[in-house]
């Protein structure tokens, strides 16, 4: 482990225990409110929530294991040999970034087809890319960072350029009081996404030491908040917003609430 | 840290023992009687129960510091060398002041569009006023305390104005019923929340020693237990009020208890 100074190891640690909190109360938020919604995007909110609750767990691992990895020793804050398990958070975006993924689709209540066939193809390329992010991750050789990350890209420009063009067309076939909102979280969705390849360069391009480590700690603690806990209540709201626009078509048209598949 | 006493660990101990006891079972009431309000105020009592199931989190967290900062040796408490983290307290704060905002806000029932405004509004100077109390906190410096103190202070006093002055005239259109206990619930936000910046001061006016440093941990346990606790419980009253006043109201002259928007 690198050797960091005690106010940067005290910046990580809060920014973990922070995360923990949110991640939390953001999972019994989603699993309390589920009934608030229509029932067909309750399958929506319970994978936001279980996204939220994964993450929670994780959390309290790479606390415990940003703990065991230093230690204080004469008023320093020294490395104790163990090493940060970087694993956590690759097992914990296996599970959670394709679930993101498809909890934005069952949102957007696509046809039963659609949906099946959104949630298979970008869920299997968003396990896919965290797959390749690994090797790379727990390498210190540069060249080897590099190789990783570009074949880690390949499958993360799919799913930009799919949420990007595909959904695109999607957001014109919803009701008008949520267009602007799942535009929102089609855009949150992009660029926290972004900050993740950028944080795995950091160390390749010569931003080495303490202050790295603490870049890429706090980074990748940003981005996890931002891409599910705050875009999780995005979801919720365009749940919400839904649901209140189809009771109201329902007493003006007639129009069935039966669900499309998602749940 | 500071040589305490015996005596005086053990209170503070007890203090955070105490605190976990009363955010949990708080958490749970909140949780568990959220069915009891219609369905309007619901999102209110989640924010609550939310409010203190982060803090039940922090003040294990905090009670754990605490812990591992002294130790006992040849009968008399000394501090081990690892410092009080009191960052948990301002990460805690960091979540929960803007959602206790929000939560009074929620369970007033305004127009959609003045909730969101307020919300924002408030929320956002609550985040800026933990932020600059931070640096200060941390600081031994009693001119550097002073510094981030006096900037805290400002989002501070916008907040304790627009509560004194901008929810007064909210209050007007309260039902009757209500009108006392928002009003007590005002206040209770009010005085409970001077009690943090007169607590920060503690250290910066001669008041040192592990006297202070217990001072300083029971006084924040207090307005924390207030501030949270005792103002969700208020706000859960509020909500059951409003809720028999709204289905009264419905039952003689047929008005709608049609979502506001909070939820």
């Amino acid at each position: 482990m690198q050797d960091i100074t005690a106010g940067q190891f005290q910046i990580v640690y809060n920014a973990f225990s922070f995360t923990i909190a949110v991640m939390g109360a953001a999972t019994v938020f989603f699993l309390f409110n589920r009934s608030q919604v229509a029932p067909v995007y309750r399958a929506a909110i319970t994978l936001t929530g279980l996204v939220t609750l994964i993450a929670c767990y994780h959390y309290f691992r790479i606390f415990s294991s940003w703990e065991a990895a230093y230690t204080l020793m004469n008023g320093k804050v020294v490395p104790t040999g163990v090493a940060f398990n970087d694993g956590y958070r690759y097992v914990d975006w296996l599970l959670t970034v394709p679930l993101l993924l498809v909890e934005l689709i069952f949102v957007m209540r696509l046809s039963r087809a659609e949906t099946v066939a959104k949630s298979v193809r970008l869920g299997l390329l968003a396990a896919l890319m965290v797959i390749l992010g690994y090797p790379g991750e727990i390498s210190t050789n540069t060249g080897t960072r590099w190789i990783w990350w570009a074949l880690a890209m390949i499958p993360f420009l799919f799913i930009v350029y799919d949420l990007f063009v595909g959904l695109k067309k999607s957001i014109a076939s919803q009701p008008e009081a949520v267009r602007g909102m799942v535009s929102t979280a089609r855009w949150i969705t992009i660029v926290s996404w972004f900050f993740y390849p950028v944080v795995f360069i950091f160390p390749m391009i010569g931003f080495t030491g303490g202050g790295a480590t603490t870049a890429v700690q706090v980074g990748y603690t940003i981005s996890d908040i931002v891409a599910k806990a705050m875009f999780g209540v995005f979801i919720y709201l365009i749940a919400v917003r839904k649901s209140e626009a189809e009771v109201q078509l329902r007493g003006t048209e007639g129009q069935s609430l039966a669900p499309a598949g998602a749940d």
